[in-house]
């Protein structure tokens, strides 16, 4: 068996690019050790900062759920964890209960928004009702719903579990429809706009899919295997996927340099011009007069929904950090 | 066998993204109206243009010679073709001898240039003694002495075979190390500098590889099939060239498509801030006081060639003319 190139100890894990193997402990701590330094690179977090996970239930959320809570003293973070509903099925059932087993086992206080309470539809009830496709509308969901809990809290930071093979994969795609607006987004950390947005920050940045994985695995953090039913594997997405790992097989270490370049020329990049303004229903950031939650929403019911999911939200919020103060009393 | 879906005679291919068969003829055209379409979608060529079309000896020049031969009736084009021999053994030989039998055959007139004769040394002896890459070196010749013959020959562009499947290659490399003012120089046509540069053009941006293949194959132009040896199989850019074909294979049509959307956008990239000047020795095209292959010559011979190689490539340019003059009285 092949030994930790460290301290010789039985391996776990082989690292292409950087030729070395490595044990349970010298992996768990390379692993921290990017995210540490994406922390500094990229100015994400700064001591003390209030910051809310977005869980999924998959590996990556699990990863960076454990990866924040590991790092959490040292960076005095005070963390929150936020799950949606999708309402996809046995998936969301599934993903909810990984969800909540992770927060719990990390003793962070999780927020549960479920779509079909909020909006009276479930995702895919909703894509059909719209005639829209069902990731666009998950999308434009979860981002108004993730920053409507973020801004309610006054959190610092809202931290994303994207990995380095999702990026590059997403930067990719940008690149060849040329949505170069798009990638502004895509870099490890996009701006806060006070009161109407919580910038998004992506600790795996440069952490790879495997990697993510193995992480969240070793350190035996609830998360389910599954892919979303929805995931279209004709998709340009998913073939570039495939074959970008391929590329990255003959040249290892491609996708973090290229991840590592975007995010030092992403200033360059052409911007999408518009006016940062608030909704004037909801109030939260958008880039015309109505969000386009609310402008969704009004189609379905004829109103806006987006005061009443954000009043929901508070209440929500409320809750949660009311159960923190009574259980920290107990 | 199949029949051609235009007028029914025995095809010679598949049109996969466009889900036709086409004879030889139909197949002739096909491409030749691709060419028109590129010259009129992003303004190549204006009636009456005098042209140097650059002829390696491959498949792809063989194709643009002859579609340009072809369309310069219809565009009244004055054609000059140009061969660099590099010195690069037998293929450079090879190459050679191709290129003057496809000028011959479409009574073009060439001007040959023999970076031996004119630098003192093969493109691979320059490279030992600058320790650079050969094909970074070659670049650079290459691009000096075709523009050199362009402004001796007052043209008013150049024309370069770069087919879609290369262009795709080199754009999806310049992402990936993100060099974004070089994607500026990939797209269908660079600006003409009054005196110091003549722009050069891509007539084949929308033709893939096979089809400039089969296109030069069809109508009999000479080309040879080998590769230059200096080809390094293991280059990002060789592993992205197979890799993206796999996503065409795919998804018909996405090189194109992604080509198309760059030329739209290429404005809007970031551009290299450098002052246009002209070399203080050879008075071409610079970024610095003294241009690349001024000081690249000096660093070999204690002195910048720009002058000698200028006055040679002029008489070069002048025998050509005189000769042709000669011809058209007999």
């Amino acid at each position: 068996m092949a030994k930790c190139s460290i301290c010789g100890r039985d391996a776990v894990a082989y690292i292409r690019y950087q030729r070395r193997y490595l044990c349970r402990e010298h992996y768990i701590e390379f692993v921290e050790n990017k995210v540490r330094r994406s922390i500094k690179r990229y100015k994400l977090l700064s001591k003390g900062s209030k910051v809310l996970v977005s869980v999924s239930g998959g590996k990556d959320s699990a990863a960076l759920l454990m990866a924040l809570s590991r790092l959490s003293k040292e960076y005095q973070l005070k963390l929150y964890a936020l799950h949606i509903n999708l309402g996809i099925g046995e998936y969301s059932e599934k993903s909810l209960r990984a969800s909540t087993e992770a927060a719990k086992m990390l003793r962070i206080p999780l927020i549960i928004l479920n779509v079909k309470d909020l909006i009276g539809y479930t995702i895919p009830e909703l894509a059909r009702r719209l005639r829209r496709p069902v990731c666009s509308v998950c999308g434009l969901v979860k981002r108004y719903l993730i920053n409507a809990v973020a801004v309610e809290l006054g959190a610092d930071a809202v931290a994303l579990g994207h990995n380095a093979d999702d990026l590059a994969v997403y930067s990719m795609k940008s690149f060849i429809t040329q949505d170069l607006e798009y990638l502004d987004k895509l870099g490890p950390k996009t701006e806060n706009i006070q009161g109407i947005a919580v910038g998004r920050i992506r600790p795996l940045y440069e952490v790879y899919e495997k990697e993510s994985f193995l992480y969240a695995f070793l350190l035996g953090v609830p998360f389910i295997h599954d892919e979303c039913p929805h995931v279209n594997h004709e998709s340009l997405e998913q073939i570039l996927k495939v074959k970008l790992n391929e590329v990255e097989e003959k040249k290892p270490g491609m996708k973090i340099m290229m991840l590592r370049n975007m995010a030092k020329r992403i200033r360059d990049l052409p911007r999408r011009e518009y006016r940062v303004q608030s909704c004037r229903y909801c109030g939260l950031l958008s880039s015309t007069e109505v969000c386009s939650f609310c402008r969704m929403t009004a189609r379905i019911h004829g109103e806006p929904l987006g005061p009443i999911v954000r009043s929901r939200v508070r209440e929500l919020v409320k809750e949660s950090e009311s159960r923190q103060l009574s259980s920290a009393a107990g």
